[in-house]
C-alpha cells in the first residue's frame, strides 16, 4: 500500500479542467460565464465597452488562479490549460479577442516558456484581427535563475498583485500603456519564494510530481513541484519564515522606511492556521526591520494543487500603487 | 519512515492557537483586535453600541471559522479553544461581557457538549454582570445522531450561514429576540453532510486522528474526525456528490420549486479545483429536481487542520433569509 493513492474528489482524471470549469460557472453565474467550447471564462459582462481588458490564463491546478480573480477592477479573462499545462495559443487568442472591448487587451504572463510561447502567438493571432495587444510577463520567483520550465525567473504569486493592479488602473479608465506601466510597477518591486513540505498530485498522474523524504522541505520551490534551492531538514515555522522573507528581502533591496503589501499563500494542502503562523512571525521582521506593512494578505491564492506549503511574497508600494490595491474589486477569490 | 510524520508550518506544537491568532490580528487589525489574556478574537470596534452582539466560538483547527467571520454584518467575538477542544467557560464568559454593547448577546453554538456546556457556564457568568444572553445551539449534521463529544446531531458548516444572517439582522438593528429568531429559522432549514478521503493531523497528537484505508472514504465524518455513517471504496467525485446530496435533501424534505443556498466546503486538504468539480454535479442535481439555486458557496469555510474531503451544506431559504443572506458583510474571510 502506497501512501500515495489518489485521493481526490473527481471523476475522470482528463475531465477535471472541464468540470471545474462549470463547476466554477454554475456558482459564479454573476461573475463569469465560459466561450463556448473552450477552456476559457471571461467576465459575465466582457467585452466592456471602451474598457482596457486584463486577462491572464495558464496550467491549471492553482486555483483560485486566474479564473476566481474575474470581476470588476481585475481580470477580463482567464485561460485554463491542462493540469500544470500551457493554455494553447488558440485558446489564447480567442479570449483577447474576446475580452477586447475596444480599448486593447493587456495580456498577464508568468515566466514559463509554455506560457511565454503561446500568449505570443495567441496575441499575434488576435492582432491580426485588429486587437491592440500588449503583455508583461512575471518573473517574481526570487528562490532560483532558471528551473525547468523556464527561463529567467518564474512567476509566481506575485502575480496576483498585477492583476489587482491593472486591473484597478483598467477600470479607472487607464489606457493601455497605462495599465501596462504600472503592471511593469509591480514587476519590478514585487518578490515571492515558497517552500513545500509535501509533493502534489496530479489527477492524470497519480502519484507526487516529485518525491520528498519524510523529515525534509524544499526551500524555493515551483509551483509545479520545480526543484528550489536546496532541501533541508523540516524546521519550525519561525525559521523557515526568517529564511524565504530574508531572501526576499535582500532581493528587492528592502530597507527600513520602506512600505509592503505582504502575501502568505497557501500552496493549497496547508491549513490556514498554519498560514497566520507564519503571518506572525513575517510581521515581526519586518517590524524588527523598521519596514511597515501597509496591507497582509494570508490565504490560497496561487496554489499547487495538494501540496503542503507556502510562499511568501512582498511588495514595495508608493502612494499609486496604494491608490490602486485599495480601489474597488470584486471577484470570488477576491473582494476589496 | 511513517507516511504521517507531521509536516507542519508550526512551531512548538502547544503554541499554535497563541501565534495563530496573533498572526491574525498582525494581518487583520482593521478587522479584529484580540482581548488582553485571553484566546479571544473580537471586532476591531467591540462592543458596538447599542446593537445585539453575535459571538461564537468552538476548538481550533476550523479555520477560517470563527475568527475568520469577525466583522460588520457578522460576529462581534469568537472565542477559540485549543485544537478541537472547547474553549473554557471564563474565556466565554469574558467574550460575552466584552462585546455586549448594551442590546444583548446571542451566542452561536455548535453542538458538542464541550461547547454547549461551556457556552452555558459563560452565559451565566455574562448574566451576573447584567448582560442579557441567549444562545442557539447548531445541529446540521445530518449523518448521524449521536457522535463522538455530541447528543444529538453535530454543528458543522451550517454554522456560517447562522453567524451571516443572524449578524445581519444584528446589523439591522434587530432586537436580541429577533436575532435569535432568524439565527433559528436557519438552523431549522439547513442541512449538511460530509466526507473525509483523509484523516487529519492534530499539532499535539503529530499523527492522523482516525485510520482510513487508503482505498477507502468516510461518508458522514465529522469535522473532527468522528466516525461517520459508513466506509466505502472511493468513488468518483459525481457518486459522492449524489450520496451527500441526497441525504441531505432527504433530510429537508426539500422538494421542486425550493430555493436553497449551496456550500460545497472544503476540508482544509483539498484543492478548490475538486471543490468545483463537486459543486458542477450537486447543482446538476438540484436542476433536475427543480430546486433553484439562490446563491452557491465554494470553498474552505470551516475545516478539519488538513483533513482532504468536503462537506455539502444545503439551506433552504424564503424572502427573509435571502435579504439577510445578501445584506453586507465584510470579515477577513467573507465580503457580501
Amino acid at each position: 500500500m502506497t501512501p500515495w493513492i489518489m485521493k481526490k474528489l473527481i471523476n475522470e482524471p482528463g475531465d477535471v479542467v472541464d468540470e471545474m470549469l462549470e463547476g466554477m460557472v454554475a456558482a459564479h453565474p454573476e461573475y463569469l460565464r465560459r466561450l463556448d467550447g473552450l477552456e476559457v471564462l471571461v467576465r459575465a459582462d466582457a467585452p466592456v465597452d471602451g474598457k482596457v481588458a486584463v486577462v491572464s490564463g495558464g496550467g491549471s491546478g492553482h486555483e483560485p488562479t486566474h479564473a476566481g480573480y474575474l470581476g470588476e477592477g481585475l481580470l477580463d479573462g482567464a485561460a485554463a490549460g491542462e493540469m500544470f499545462t500551457s493554455p494553447t495559443a488558440d485558446q489564447l487568442g480567442e479570449m483577447i479577442a474576446a475580452c477586447d472591448g475596444g480599448a486593447g487587451v493587456l495580456c498577464v504572463v508568468k515566466n514559463y516558456e509554455g506560457d511565454v510561447m503561446n500568449f505570443d502567438t495567441g496575441a499575434e493571432m488576435a492582432a491580426m484581427e485588429d486587437v491592440e495587444v500588449e503583455q508583461v510577463v512575471v518573473d517574481d520567483d526570487v528562490a532560483v535563475e532558471d528551473s525547468l520550465y523556464t527561463s529567467g525567473r518564474r512567476g509566481v504569486c506575485g502575480t496576483i498583485l498585477v492583476h489587482k493592479v491593472a486591473g484597478a488602473k483598467a477600470a479607472a479608465g487607464g489606457e493601455l500603456s497605462e495599465v501596462k506601466q504600472v503592471a511593469e510597477k509591480v514587476i519590478d518591486n514585487v518578490g515571492t519564494m515558497g517552500t513545500a513540505l509535501t509533493s502534489c498530485v496530479t489527477p492524470e498522474k497519480g502519484e507526487p510530481t516529485f518525491d520528498l523524504g519524510d523529515d525534509e522541505i524544499e526551500l524555493g520551490i515551483g509551483i509545479h513541484g520545480e526543484p528550489g534551492t536546496e532541501r533541508v531538514d523540516h524546521m519550525p515555522a519561525d525559521e523557515i519564515t526568517d529564511h524565504l522573507t530574508e531572501r526576499v528581502l535582500e532581493d528587492l533591496g528592502t530597507d527600513s522606511g520602506a512600505e509592503v503589501v505582504t502575501i502568505v499563500n497557501g500552496m493549497g494542502g496547508t491549513p490556514l492556521s498554519e498560514l497566520y503562523v507564519v503571518n506572525r512571525r513575517l510581521q515581526e521582521i519586518l517590524g524588527d526591520r523598521g519596514i511597515e506593512t501597509w496591507d497582509a494578505w494570508v490565504g490560497d491564492y496561487m496554489t499547487s494543487l495538494d501540496m503542503m506549503g507556502c510562499s511568501i511574497t512582498v511588495l514595495e508600494v508608493d502612494d499609486e500603487l496604494k491608490e490602486l490595491l485599495a480601489a474597488p474589486a470584486d471577484s470570488p477569490a477576491l473582494k476589496v
